[in-house]
């Protein structure tokens, strides 16, 4: 495949992101969502963090406390056998996630030639009211007129929700609520309207019964959404057939839009494809990937806080080229040009 | 508690419900929505259904086909070691729901003293589209102006979300879309709008982490929802403590919108509660009940389909006296008159 990975990968390291505060240590800058503002590419990074310890017997938990004014640091003993421990990611209890281990925030890089990057020293958004207590993940920025939207992961105990904010400069942000209910992620805007309606793809994940696959919804005014349409779903085997959801922002293409979306298999393998969206009713799945896009082979997507992993939230169509900046093994963030040509070749 | 069940109770039982179809058995007719068209009082009524078998050894499980035309009947073996038909609801491999082993659709009653009714022969809402292949339960009727509008849910191998249709004369109804995506039931819209907005409980059920908990959502146009906010969370212990979700249609007092909502302890024993919300911000819970207003004691709401059950999803106010309809048991409909000061009572 015909895929230039940049010789600069990955472009922002863990190392180069200063923590929120001086008891903090950055586990991950990673994620990151991604607009153009002028003649700086601007990376919207999740950045994962937290307290430091010395003490290998014990973990310490961040998360926002009810009023949402300060952050709380609960002490765990790993002894204490209440709880399960296992993976570093959470903490559980009678086999369900109680707490998670980090608490993520999303930071402002910025650059003028798309590849070296300069990371702002304090958070652009962090968490601040309950329904973000467990931290903001994973945003996706969308364009439209002179307005960007920033859809995010809002984590709390009340589950995985979606929130939407906007801004016009990176530096000045308004919250406009949480537009999906829990449990939904992996969501983003088109970057227009649709014969009169604005549009998203997200990713809801049933409990009962169910799958986490791709579904689409309407808008009159990008806060409130109906007509949830299902997209598309697992395949029945391979490298998309255990969890899925949107990617970066759907880039209109003269063959329809291009949906770069992310899927991983039962190992946790996440690797990104691409789908083909009608551009008059992308509820219309065109074509679809059989074979990733772009699979986990760099040793930065291979190792790292959890492996295996490329997920991008953001890519750029430049000159028939898309730039897909993606995060890799949940660390780090990285840059790869991808013809269009490479895509669709995917999908047959 | 000054709480008058209907002598007549059950009002609605399996036997007084003809089968959609000659091979079918209905399993319950309960959960039903209330509304008063004219001088009748209407249960939307939800009916369950399986197709008959004298053959013990098999399940065969109804449902949709993919265009939507007609009802599929699949035959499993209970020998078939790959699945696990241990609950009779539905059919599992691996932990998961594969399969429901019964169809709803929703079904017309009609009563002229609200006690004794007359179930129509014939569907009103049948499943009739992909989201709806494994069926639509539980319906909430809330009239705004002259149009009744029925919230239910829908359920499919995509999960249960949850639909909108209208109808001025539940004989003709048109159906505009999926209001929520899954998982989410229970919703009730509130029957005019506040400030300017509609407003809806809904009850999402997250997987990773989170609880099935009530939230409550703003709509312009009743199609398109957000700001989702976080409502109220299960009791620490007690007859709400593991799931719980909204009941009847919010009904409006002098003190504020009363809310009956349904709780469940971890024995799956269902009673109905209430809550109290604010007038002017229906997200505000100003009381909520401390003990049951209405428990499973009668024998038609310990025993049946699923025992120990008590589950409305409708109530009229009737000059200071709730009556209040209810599945008991999932098999079956009772009413009970509750006046609003023994309901007002479980708040302190």
């Amino acid at each position: 495949m015909n895929i230039i990975r940049s010789a600069q990968n990955p472009v922002i390291r863990v190392e180069d992101v200063a923590p929120s505060r001086p008891d903090f240590k950055v586990l991950g800058a990673f994620n990151a969502g991604v607009a153009q503002l002028g003649d700086e590419t601007i990376l919207l990074l999740r950045v994962a963090e937290a307290p430091v310890t010395d003490n290998a017997d014990e973990v310490l938990v961040p998360r926002l406390n009810d009023a949402g004014t300060s952050v709380l640091i609960e002490r765990y003993d790993k002894a204490d056998s209440r709880y399960d421990f296992s993976d570093s990611r959470f903490i559980s209890q009678y086999g369900r996630t109680i707490m998670l281990t980090s608490l993520s925030h999303l930071r402002v890089a910025r650059s003028k030639d798309g590849i070296r990057f300069e990371v702002e020293p304090q958070p652009a958004l962090f968490p601040e009211h309950a329904l973000e207590a467990w931290g903001i993940e994973d945003p996706r920025v969308t364009q439209i007129g002179d307005v960007y939207y920033i859809t995010y992961s809002a984590a709390s105990a009340h589950g995985v929700g979606v929130g939407l904010v906007e801004t016009r400069d990176f530096r000045a942000f308004k919250r406009r609520g949480m537009m999906l209910a829990p449990e939904n992620k992996d969501v983003m805007l088109f970057p227009e309207k649709i014969n009169g309606k604005y549009y998203a793809l997200h990713r809801p994940v049933p409990k009962a019964f169910g799958a986490p696959e791709m579904w689409i919804a309407e808008s009159p005014d990008l806060d409130h959404w109906g007509n949830h349409r299902f997209l598309m779903g697992l395949s029945a085997q391979g490298w998309d057939s255990a969890r899925m959801g949107g990617g970066a922002v759907p880039i209109r293409t003269e063959h329809g839009w291009l949906a770069l979306y992310h899927g991983a298999d039962a190992n946790h393998r996440y690797c990104m494809g691409a789908a083909l969206l009608d551009l008059e009713d992308p509820g219309k799945v065109i074509a679809r990937s059989r074979i990733p896009v772009l699979e986990p082979e760099a040793a930065y997507e291979v190792n790292g806080f959890f492996g295996k992993v490329v997920f991008s939230c953001g890519a750029l169509l430049l000159d028939g080229t898309v730039r897909m900046y993606y995060g890799a093994a949940d660390e780090v963030m990285a840059v790869a040009d991808i013809p269009l040509e490479t895509i669709f070749n995917t999908f047959s």
